[in-house]
């Protein structure tokens, strides 16, 4: 039996307790530590989850017994935690999306590269049973040639959403759900057909109260050819669906959001259905996976097999620059290219 | 009893039959005449629906005991017909879309407004019973506030294409399945949520054999605020669905496209599901209507009633704007307003 990878949490808010319980899942993990500047919130952390609890971001660093940082904190605090832990060696599993802004998404590359961590995005939607599912059935050739992907995460965040917190401030989250929802879209598109060349996107506020956008629509261009479509409303019902357009046939995902916090159930409610060309639809059977519990592990085996993790900070960088392409295409009204967004040079 | 419609049928391809099927399905209407150039396809039609069979157009538009023109000759040719129908009186029906080119769109409106006669255009998507439901639950507050619609058209129509048919020849057919299938989804918007103002798409070429693109994709801007998308592949298995972003539920609608051609079936086939904020998703029972006898009778009661019918010439010419200012936005890369591709003066 391998040693586990030995993580520390660092920022508990909500998303930190769906981290910590898929952590504890997995016994290729083993929750030591937790850190937030609250002392109330560790406590309680700590108490809820058997692990100690640290008293500065500094004392986790320090400790030799911890291999790895699961961070939580907000997406604009992501770069400093990462470059402290990058110095002190520390691998990173960071939350989706990478950073909010591009200047902070090649901070934290340049702390990967210079340090030689490893780092995983969480960019969990990739990881659902159906996700993968599907990707086998347009790689196996089941869906023929793919000409269109279209994908919507939505949800009525921004209609709860009160002027104090960070997500309601266009500066510390630029797109509202662009970055928040469309982001998870961005990523599993890549995973099915590779990187995108370029958007042309509309963003904008329509029914929330607060600063931040909440509705986005984005057209993508593929390296690889097929078009795609990403829309995100954050004032509606929820939906997370996904449909591929084949020659042979069109396969289409429906997840309930309902369970989306809870990695380990969220497959068992998520349905396939293939529609081929020359038949009646079908469903297709998914195996549950565990897609937070999975994202961990990808991270602890990296480390232990010394390679590149299957969302590496270069994956994270690219889907973060799509956001940003698009918010600058929908100020423009114009098609933007990641390339634009990025240092020549970077880009995945 | 009112004196039904005496209509002939103009053009006599596949799809003559299905419109001249649903007319004999009313009351509303009487088939009484046809007209093909082809002597062999008026002899198989007439004798088909027991109607006669003109020698030509002339002697149908001579015929004092024919009211109006069932026109379903290819797109390109619509114009021609319907500025000779106009002159002699006779009332219009004509397939979607109105036209292929913006200028023939613009002739037809003349004749219609210089003449007098009713057109009604043959956007039937907007007439199935579950598009129908969603306009009532989207205007009944149902769904609360909307913030965002999607749908898609596709079937696999480019994919059996030959260069010598008028749909593979993109000048006489120009936007392929942007014309002849998403024109339906232009219009489905338009009738639930009202005009659109602009739009960003993508038109190519990926896997047919023949000139005409086979994927578009298409961001709308709607003058009533929610944002829109509309994706059709003419290259992949076929879909017909939408779906309605709202505050308080979404609403999404899918029809079996192999009923398509089948418009007392359709309905049957056709599923609508509501999922709401607070609750578990519940469907819909759809009432079975008739969206091609519809169409046809909506034409005879604006004769009858002396109005404008509900799918007008300028509501079929604006959906063939949203057409031309896609094409024109995929071409330059930026966004094109409605406005920018039509006369001033003109639109709806």
């Amino acid at each position: 039996m391998t040693q586990p990878l030995r993580v520390a949490v660092i920022g508990l808010g909500r998303w930190a307790n769906v981290i910590a319980a898929a952590a504890r899942r997995s016994s290729e993990l083993e929750l030591v530590s937790c850190f937030s500047r609250r002392e109330e919130a560790r406590a309680a952390f700590a108490a809820a989850h058997g692990c100690a609890a640290a008293s500065s971001l500094q004392e986790v660093l320090d400790q030799p017994g911890i291999d790895a940082l699961l961070v939580t904190v907000p997406n604009h605090a992501h770069a400093e935690v990462i470059e402290q832990a990058a110095r002190a060696g520390k691998h990173v599993f960071v939350e989706k999306p990478l950073a909010a802004s591009l200047e902070d998404g090649l901070r934290i590359l340049e702390a990967v590269r210079s340090s030689g961590i490893k780092l995983m995005v969480g960019h969990s939607a990739r990881m659902l049973a159906g996700s993968r599912r599907v990707r086998r059935l347009i790689q196996s050739g089941e869906l023929g040639e793919v000409s269109l992907v279209e994908a919507n995460f939505s949800n009525d965040r921004a209609l709860e959403l009160t002027p104090d917190r960070w997500r309601a401030d266009p500066d510390r989250n630029p797109g509202g759900p662009l970055l928040q929802l469309a982001v998870h879209q961005f990523d599993l598109i890549r995973a099915w057909l590779g990187p995108v060349e370029a958007v042309s996107a509309q963003v904008g506020r329509l029914h929330s109260r607060v600063g931040v956008p909440d509705v986005a629509t984005c057209l993508l261009r593929l390296a690889s050819g097929p078009f795609a479509y990403v829309g995100s409303s954050w004032s509606s019902s929820a939906a997370y669906w996904a449909r591929v357009y084949g020659s042979r046939a069109n396969a289409h995902l429906e997840v309930d959001f309902r369970y989306w916090n809870r990695g380990e159930e969220v497959d068992a409610h998520s349905r396939l259905w293939v529609e081929p060309n020359d038949g009646d639809p079908y469903p297709v059977e998914l195996e549950p996976a565990d897609m937070y519990r999975d994202e961990l592990e990808e991270l602890a085996r990296s480390v232990r097999e010394d390679r590149v993790p299957e969302v590496s900070v270069e994956v994270g960088l690219a889907n973060l620059a799509v956001v940003h392409a698009a918010l600058r295409s929908a100020a423009s009204g114009r098609e933007v290219t990641v390339a634009e967004v990025l240092p020549e040079g970077v880009g995945a």
